[in-house]
């Protein structure tokens, strides 16, 4: 473990940086796991860590110090004061141990254009969302659903941010994530039904649907909702059911309801 | 319209304590609807505006010049330079128009005791909610859903600061929201099933329950779940089934589910 003390340390200043910048995180090529949840959640699915910074009350953490043990021995290990941990956390309730691992690489056009193996399991498109607790509330409901795919615009927030990933509860780690897709390319090739959450002409509740088979879901941003040129994509308009005069639920909400009732009926058969 | 120019303007300083600080909220009684939506759905639902404050630049939006026209004449109007707006603004992107309205009284706790009137409606605990946003969107779910009544614990987070409000999207002007609540207590006058999200001897899945008639929904915060106190008046402990390792669900997300689950079976009957 080598201890660091100064704010002018490149190890500290690199974390400062992925912190706090998502241009500093695309530069790099990295991104900060933070909190021992997070960090079990990547060890569990093996998943490369390059460094681990713990702080000096993080290390006598139980917990922490049991993550430590699991962790290769070959990763750097850095201890901070928690002064200095405060700085680069990037959080306002510093955690205590942080991971660097590398952000993924771009995905493999070749599997998205491969129309079986796209088509055969649901998949979500996520349109301008930009809130990245929403999205990562999304990522970890994905998986919950037992989607395996999430594909994300390049008008959606960057799904390996620390608030992302903070919200994703480890998510990420059993998800393939492929961000900056041009997803009406990539739907071009699936060949089940594609659903958009949207009113409009021919829009269907939910619950009249059959949702067995695969399904591509598009969801749009809050406001906007799903952009004309992927509404052009969508097989079916779908709407959720609501009381009252409440226009429309948080994004989150709806893919909730709809990946839910998905794994329903699919339990069912 | 009054002109402010100043930051020692006394309403300038009501509006940043209402804005930055809960407890001043709370001292004053009141706080701040912000932004052009939040004032559409207040003024739906006819809820008494105390005074309204609009940014220069908001001054010469179209939406909230409509807005002004739909309040009534005799609420107090101010007129803050941008800077100056964007001092007291809630929001790091300040919307150019706030309302201050009226906390609410503390709610009544004849109607709370009163076994008929309680059990009549679904209703939703929460307790020990505290991100704000995670309240708000559960929020407007359960106005969504047709719930009523919500019930928060004093652990909540509080359901009327701007962040809460923001989330809430409107909702909170159709809901009846009981802060600080002794849930156990109430629980005891509620005649109907009540249902807390939990692991467990006895757990049943969501959708193996008849969920026709009134229930309690009991939900707990990230990590804790529900309080043993208040599980212990739960007559039955309920599990959303999940794919693969996924452990759980952010709690707004496990409200959509649940609530839309109860809202599809009564659809169907």
């Amino acid at each position: 473990m080598k201890a660091i003390s100064s704010r002018d340390n490149p190890m500290v200043k690199r974390l400062h940086a992925l912190a706090n910048s998502a241009r500093e995180r695309r530069k790099l090529g990295e991104t900060l796991l933070d909190g021992a949840h997070l960090l079990d959640a990547a060890l569990q699915q093996q998943w490369p860590l390059k460094a681990i910074v713990v702080s000096d009350s993080g290390c006598a953490q139980l917990e922490i110090e049991d993550l430590l043990a699991r962790c290769a021995h070959d990763i750097p290990r850095y201890q901070l004061p928690d002064a200095l941990f405060a700085h680069i956390s990037p959080v306002d309730s510093p955690s205590g141990v942080i991971a660097i691992i590398d952000l993924l690489p771009e995905p493999d056009p070749a599997r998205l254009a491969d129309s079986a193996a796209l088509s055969a399991h649901s998949l979500v498109v996520l349109d301008g969302v930009q809130d990245p607790g929403n999205l990562g509330t999304i990522l970890r409901t994905a998986a919950a659903a037992g989607v395996r795919d999430v594909l994300l615009t390049p008008g959606c927030s960057g799904a390996w941010s620390p608030r992302a990933l903070r919200a994703g509860m480890g998510a990420h780690f059993g998800l393939r994530i492929h961000e900056r897709v041009d997803a009406v390319d990539v739907l071009g090739a699936f060949r089940g039904a594609i659903l958009a959450t949207a009113l409009g002409e021919g829009a269907r509740s939910l619950y009249e649907l059959e949702l067995d088979a695969p399904v591509a879901w598009l969801f749009g941003a809050e406001g906007q909702g799903v952009s004309p040129a992927l509404l052009a994509c969508a097989s079916q308009r779908v709407i959720i059911p609501m009381a009252g005069d409440v226009e429309s639920l948080n994004v989150a909400a709806a893919v909730a309801v709809c990946l839910f009732e998905q794994a329903r009926q699919r339990r069912r058969r």
